[in-house]
């Protein structure tokens, strides 16, 4: 994990290279009958899917949802689709459901995108556009550059041909570089954590995906209960559970949410809460910050990413347990 | 609460006799020119939109998505909304980011649908189509009876003029009372988390909303951190965190996925977790089951309803805690 965690820059940077000609191909489809978008995916890929839907939503004004992949299996009642662009999300490219919902998308004659790592995968044999995460074999149980891959590539695909969006994700890959060159630092911060059973984990916006992705990784490799919230859903009824020294991990970068998650920061401080927050900006009301660098916010879960592994991993050494080795998971999972 | 609680059979009644002719037209709109619906809504009324998506992707082939709100308001991006229909759900009818992306539509008219306990709300004002709760005032801060008159609502909308859907629903009311007339065998049930401060609660298909309104119901009442999962994305990391005696329970009801439900249940009690079961079939594998009657499948959460509020009713009050007093909670959140 350790390994692949620090090969993260370098897949960015091929993802840019590689998905060109793709990702203008992507684009086209967008452009040609499409009034939506459904995205199917499970476990850190469908957390690339939220932040698909918000890179979408913004840049390409596309509305996108999450598919219901029981509709199309067990259910046998796949909903129509017409209208649709169907895409797949699966490192592996194996998982049967995921499969089955593009595969209806052929039936149903809709133009479908599939986003794996393996090129030879049933996946990529049932879609019509292939995004190619180019990340190289992934070993470690927990996804780290896999999930990278699919929030660049996702970019890549938003951006289509338009050369200050590449520009903006070129500079990218350098920023993943020094993020990983402190992760001592964040290792540190992981230590107010090490006694912790419970935790929540709120983002909003592009970062909805950067929380749910934290949370994932301590659940797997620490197996905390850490659970994710939109921080806007939170208000609704789960905040009722914080009391004095309730672990709370807050993700807010710079842009339109930043200052309401500063607003929620300074009242679960008031409520007792120990607030850890992963912020690019130092002002941010918390027990303790981790800081990453500034970058143009839509951009920024790429470069939350190896910080949130970072932490996960450095809790799991923390707690004496193997990040290689978490319990009772293999590294493809299928359902059905 | 519990005054309110035994007011769901009344509503559910009241909603299938109010509404007909609103249900006529609901399904009138899905066969003009929508292709696909979104529906924006917070806390309970999101776990109705979960059921939503089910029921009206499984019976009326409609692709339904959850909208972001953020996009909408913070971002001021809202996506194209064309070929949808938009849907807004709120028992207050008060929340300014579910208002707003119904007046989206508007803006883009597109046709608007708002599901309402407040027929003088600004979500009923901004709306085409109002779908009545008339569950009357709903006073305590944990919602119950809007929540069963929003699936009854959903449900109603589905059948449309089908009498078959109409004598299915009309019977629903009836079981509910019978739920209720147990709910002291339920809350003894609930005695096996009187000591927990965690647990995962477990649903599929329809019952997604169910396992997410019982956690939350869990997180509003009793504080304990219940996190809900689809089993399917449960299965893809999270299943990790299950250790010896770990609480999880499971909402499972007769249909094409009780099989793989049980399959489920028979490997998290290998790997040592207590399993209580909501379910239908006194087969299911548990170390406590709680059994409803069994209907028709798409009509079981509005029975899987009233005893998950029993449960977590009868789980604070065995914790010695105030079901009509959650701490810190207010009756109406307006999130942005």
């Amino acid at each position: 994990m350790w390994s692949e965690m620090h090969e993260q820059a370098d897949v960015v940077r091929r993802i840019v290279t590689v998905n060109g000609d793709r990702a203008e191909h992507f684009t086209e489809m967008l452009a040609a009958d499409v009034r939506y978008a459904v995205i199917a995916a499970r476990g850190s890929s469908d957390n690339a899917a939220r932040y698909a839907k918000y890179v979408l939503g913004i840049r390409n004004r596309l509305s996108v949802g999450l598919a219901a992949p029981s509709l199309f299996g067990p259910y046998g009642a796949a909903p129509s689709l017409e209208g649709s662009l169907v895409i797949g999300m699966s490192q592996s490219g194996q998982s049967p459901d995921v499969v089955e919902v593009v595969k209806e998308a052929r039936r149903q004659s809709r133009p479908s995108v599939g986003f794996t790592n393996d090129v030879n995968s049933p996946l990529a044999a049932a879609v019509e556009l292939v995004i190619d995460l180019s990340a190289g074999p992934e070993q470690a149980i927990a996804a780290t550059k896999s999930y990278s891959a699919e929030l660049a590539a996702v970019a890549r695909c938003s951006v289509g041909s338009d050369g200050n969006g590449v520009v903006a994700l070129e500079a990218i890959p350098d920023v993943i570089d020094h993020v990983l060159a402190r992760v001592d630092s964040i290792g540190r911060a992981a230590e107010d954590l090490i006694d912790a059973d419970h935790c929540v984990v709120l983002g909003r916006g592009y970062h909805h995906a950067t929380a749910f992705e934290w949370a994932l990784k301590l659940q797997e490799l620490t197996y905390i209960l850490a659970q994710p919230f939109s921080a806007a859903d939170f208000l609704h009824g789960p905040i009722a559970m914080i009391e004095r020294d309730f672990p709370v991990l807050i993700v807010a970068t710079r842009g339109p949410l930043f200052e309401p998650m500063a607003d929620l920061a300074r009242d679960l401080r008031r409520r007792g809460a120990h607030v850890v927050a992963l912020v690019d900006d130092g002002g941010f009301p918390a027990d303790r910050r981790i800081e990453i660098p500034a970058v143009e916010e839509w951009l920024a879960p790429l470069v939350a990413a190896p910080a949130l592994q970072a932490f996960a991993h450095a809790l799991a050494l923390g707690k004496g347990l193997d990040p290689d080795r978490p319990r009772g998971l293999q590294k493809v999972t299928r359902t059905r």
